[in-house]
């Protein structure tokens, strides 16, 4: 069996070594724009910042890893076209046949048509070359007042590693609050409490309407001119499904694909940010975009290329971040998502502290928990604290993706010991808030 | 309703809070032999090691909280008789009637009987007497070599609490590893070589016959003196279960009670460390004797006196510690003990790190999940690694108690961000290693 790759990022990269793993005769071609296999998107800030030493430790294996993996790699290479009828895919260096193809071709940052976007010291935060660019910059032009246009998930990442670089920093979002599909305004105003006492500065509900000078001098923001030497455009990515729908293949946002990962084509299967999952919450088809999913994608096509049949589940968009020393953890549905869906749901809040009081050193946590008032299952839960944010997130999002309710949260078991936790974990105590809601 | 409570530590305490929140008007009368309401016994090792700065630091609430809530306190206060009859509680000051009882009469340390062991200088370390006997020791005796019999949780809290304070520290245990009820050998091995790299040394299949001197002086192990100057003895608890076999309740090695935490007697309940609960692997009756059971039974019992018919839900005895650096985390069985239940099992364990390899500052980690043949559920776990190892129990154990089965772990999403865990989790990977050996 010969299978193609379109995509060498996560999902192809992964999907390409789950295939070898599970068969070791298969012909496995992996086409790829970039000049390496996989590396980390999601680690980019943390190579601006200097957390991360040198931009190269993101790839994750070297090309020759992948050759002695018997994977043959055709990177620096563009698909152009994918041939269904003759099963090739039409490259510009060559036409490459498959039996089975897998549409990895992920996703790309959005840039809004701003006037002036195209200046020098405006950037994005997407790929490798994205952080070469803006080293070079912050280099030769020694920038010291950044704007960020968009409080997502790389938006406050980047606006973090700018502020720890020693730059003054201003967040533009257009919506109300940061982290806006992540989080609620409750939520997220503890946030941004926390990124303003570090000198990150926000504006919400504007857009910013141009960018002035060339390079950048400043950004336009209804009369306001606000002085800024960098701009960062973080207004999320699109799914690049532009081949698909070339190749008459069902795409909506993303490329439609069935729950076994296969598109409208039984030959040709998507996986990664290119491709649209079923929401766990909703049950409604979404764009995932996050590593996690890619490589889940990624494996569950493999095995289905040869064959078993997996399906791939709804997903709740597990997530977490850390933004200064706060952690950030999320999953599911947010109070103000599920008003919009009209799903009636029950909440639970509580703020305490991730140590027993007589411990030193417990830091402040807030967990907020999101139930759906039908079944009592766990749909979404929004957790930020000093510490031990992760391992809550981690253990709710478990029971919820084995649709745990609330009283399975209020009366389930946690671990404790003095130096770790306390002995009523904060979680139990907001779902018995909650819980006592529905009594 | 005139409720009383024997016992004024974990279970008893939090029993009065939670009763007092269902219901206002009722009398809620505790009974303790100590001068406090509850405090937190797993916190004495790290107030001997002066990670808590005081000893009455540990006591949860002072008295006035209870009374603010209007529990009636009879401290130092012995109960020495239930009158079943009549129902009365027969105390060193008086009888106290009660609607319904609550036994909640704890653990005492279990102190083998070798020759010596009422020597000055041998110690348990159960209580807060406890630890001022053992301060007090520290503070006169000046002693250099601790030897702890018993490699339990307690002995090894301990013997790290010794270490820290500067004594050269022998464990030994009669088994053939460390922490033999929670963890199996291979994983065990790991947490005995960092302890011994930490200056703590052990002797396994061996037990002290006598303790020689006092003060003590020495310990005898088979033929071999071995210096000591201080001892102590962590071999395990026992539950407090006089009161109720005197008074004719069906009792086992803890107290018999139904799934709604009753004893034989509908008006009597119990809970905390003197009662047994149900095995959530074995289906077995068992004694739990952990702060978060206690707890957890607390609130289930106080809920079932006001007729609410709660379960008490099986356990899977989910706890966590941190030894010097380390974190261990476990619940359900160990690989040893199903093969002695006759419990068919396959095993996942994987090494790997608890951040991506790019970025700085990993730790090892070490993964070992237990499934049952049978049905494919998780029914077991340690994990010991340099962080984040109790994130990953709590996320095991929520899964565990929900019925996860081996694809629910290796298909599971996980939470993944650069600084805090890989995009492909160690446990995701000891899951996946467990599959392939069930195909």
């Amino acid at each position: 069996m010969r299978i193609v790759v379109i995509g060498s990022g996560t999902a192809g990269s992964n999907f390409a070594l789950f295939a070898r793993k599970l068969d070791r005769k298969a012909e496995i071609i992996v086409i790829g724009k970039e000049k390496t296999m996989q590396y980390s998107p999601c680690a980019l800030p943390f190579v601006l910042s200097g957390k991360i030493p040198k931009l190269e430790n993101i790839i994750v294996f070297p090309n020759e890893f992948y050759e002695k993996q018997k994977i043959q790699m055709m990177l620096d290479t563009e698909a152009k076209e994918i041939d269904r009828e003759r099963k090739v895919v039409i490259t510009d260096k060559g036409e490459v046949p498959y039996d089975k193809l897998i549409l990895a071709t992920g996703s790309k940052a959005f840039v809004p048509p701003i006037k002036g976007v195209e200046s020098e010291g405006v950037f994005t935060l997407k790929t490798m070359e994205d952080v070469k660019k803006i080293q070079a910059y912050l280099e030769k032009r020694k920038p010291r007042k950044a704007v960020v246009i968009g409080a997502g998930l790389i938006g406050l990442e980047g606006a973090v590693a700018f502020r720890e670089l020693g730059l003054e920093v201003l967040v533009v979002e257009l919506l109300e609050h940061l982290l806006p599909t992540m989080l609620d305004k409750d939520i997220a105003s503890i946030v941004q409490s926390h990124l303003e006492e570090r000198g990150i500065e926000f504006k919400f509900g504007v857009a910013v309407s141009e960018i002035l000078g060339n390079p950048v001098r400043a950004v336009k923001i209804g009369e306001e001119e606000i002085e800024a030497d960098l701009v960062l455009v973080a207004t999320g990515v699109r799914a690049n499904v532009d081949l698909a729908q070339k190749a008459g293949l069902e795409v909506n946002r993303g490329i439609v694909v069935d729950e076994y990962l296969r598109t409208s084509d039984p030959d040709i299967y998507a996986i990664g940010d290119c491709a649209e999952v079923f929401d766990a919450v909703t049950g409604k088809r979404t764009l995932s975009q996050l590593g996690t999913t890619a490589v889940r994608m990624a494996k569950v096509a493999a095995e289905n290329v040869f064959g078993k049949g997996v399906k791939f589940r709804p997903v709740f968009n597990t997530a977490i971040t850390e933004l200064f020393d706060l952690e950030i953890g999320t999953f599911g549905i947010t109070q103000e998502r599920a008003s919009k869906e009209g799903i009636d749901v029950v909440v639970g809040k509580f703020k305490g502290s991730t140590k027993p009081e007589y411990y030193p050193g417990g830091k402040p946590i807030i967990v907020k928990l999101i139930f759906r008032k039908e079944d009592r299952r766990v749909i979404g839960a929004q957790i930020v604290g000093g510490e031990r944010v992760w391992g809550r997130i981690m253990a709710l999002s478990f029971a919820a993706q084995k649709g745990a309710t609330v009283e399975d949260i209020a009366y389930g078991e946690t671990a404790y010991a003095p130096p770790i936790s306390p002995t009523i974990d904060p979680i139990t105590v907001a779902a018995e808030m909650a819980l006592r809601k529905f009594k």
